[in-house]
């Protein structure tokens, strides 16, 4: 289940042959951003919203697309009927572009790349284990590539048993390195944290969500998440997950809890819509 | 003055034609180290420093190095003498090589360019202009890719007429993006700050000259230089380059001071030295 193409700069190429020349900011100092959607049945879900972060992102880092929404969603299409991976994800990368000095911003290169989606589901049943780092991401509200520490975590993660990381930072809950972070507190509210993370699409149509359950973004503490009643995670590949452990300690009775399994079917329903184009 | 030629894992490309994947770590997390060198009349200048350095921040990062010592400076010698650059910089890139799932390390790819170097004989002689800009860069102590936030500011040094920008954090001083900071106190005291900063190369060797100067690392408070006498900034590029002006209030009397005059010039003697091969 590889993908056999790629497209870089409009031009569809052989994955295996298709390259960034070495000058690209991306690889000499790690600066470009991105965004990634899954795709189900062959059609991407909230294109328009991740479509919106994309240029946003772009603008916020002085990177400018030089095709237009219709433009990149056709390239999409293009891509994902010639791969043919029906469930999937498609990430759109903007790099800093070839620089004549290895500094000053170039004319930016799109890379767009397809792969087959993990599969969340086997963890899925009794949610996943998480822990704490103090950290805090530079530019949170745009998506860069800079995953640098996500990355450097991994051995830790294994390490502890974990499957993910929340980052906080002067006792303030922000997000995982790919994922947002919602908590459900003894009242039923749900919460997630409302400032220093990335405006997540998934976290986004949470708090849209049409329901009696009290959604809304908010401080939170680590004295918040010791005294939640429930605990998970969201992001375009995972939807909904469960946290039932962080930092070794369960979380309520240790299963799935029942707003989080409500939320996870309402939003389910709003992937479903997505892709029916409605 | 542009080179023809880089090397990535041992070989040697046309570099128009030399390209590294895109599901390689340092375009798609900006996960990867490097380190880089002056050559002078076709010899590396300090090279077994940077060396050292190159392969703690490989290590530091979970990144493996496939070449000894003298392998690497026998394929840097090859590009030298291949791209005909008397005077240039080298930069050996190592990132985190093709990930099967976009996050997992890979086996690292190494890539070895050269340019041609600025020349800052110009601004040398009445000193530059810099601003003070909160931020703390992660890892300081490995020679990451993560140049993020500098690549970022440059609208803002143009907007200010700055020609550097200095980081500071908790009321710290720490460094330039790609060089580190000295003040001289009113006592005649060298320093530069202790903590969180990257080992810079030049910056070793100025702690290590021997002179009746007392230089030492410490911790520098932003008031601390704002009662500078002089301030300097130092680079395998730049050596010693005077500062003149910060957040533009002139240091001093606006002019070179004779202490970083006298460390200048042991500094340049230690570069002739190191090139000499004794």
């Amino acid at each position: 289940m590889k993908p056999k193409y790629c497209i870089i700069n409009g031009v569809q190429l052989d994955i295996d042959k298709a390259g960034i020349g070495v000058n690209d900011l991306a690889l000499q100092r790690g600066y470009g951003i991105f965004d990634f959607f899954k795709i189900i049945d062959n059609k991407p879900v909230f294109v328009q919203f991740h479509l919106d972060r994309f240029y946003r992102s772009a603008s916020g880092m002085h990177l400018t697309v030089k095709y237009s929404r219709e433009e990149l969603i056709s390239q999409v299409l293009q891509l994902v009927a010639a791969n043919d991976l029906p469930v999937s994800g498609v990430k759109l990368t903007l790099t800093g572009g070839y620089s004549s000095d290895g500094f000053t911003l170039g004319e930016p290169n799109l890379i767009i790349t397809q792969s087959a989606l993990p599969s969340y589901r086997d963890i899925n049943g009794n949610g996943i284990s998480i822990i704490t780092w103090e950290h805090q991401r530079q530019m949170p509200e745009v998506k860069t590539i800079d995953y640098l520490m996500a990355v450097y975590l991994q051995p830790v993660l294994k390490e502890r048993n974990a499957q993910d990381v929340l980052y906080h930072n002067n006792g303030l809950l922000s997000e995982c390195p790919r994922s947002n972070i919602f908590i459900v507190n003894r009242n039923g509210q749900v919460l997630t944290p409302a400032n220093n993370v990335l405006a997540g699409i998934t976290r986004g149509r949470i708090l849209e969500l049409q329901t009696d359950i009290d959604i809304r973004p908010a401080d939170i503490t680590l004295e918040d998440l010791d005294n939640a009643a429930e605990v998970f995670i969201t992001s375009s590949t995972k939807n909904i997950l469960p946290v039932t452990r962080i930092n070794n300690r369960v979380i309520g009775d240790g299963q799935p809890g029942f707003i989080t399994q409500r939320l996870a079917g309402l939003l389910v329903e709003q992937i479903h819509l997505s892709t029916k184009g409605s």
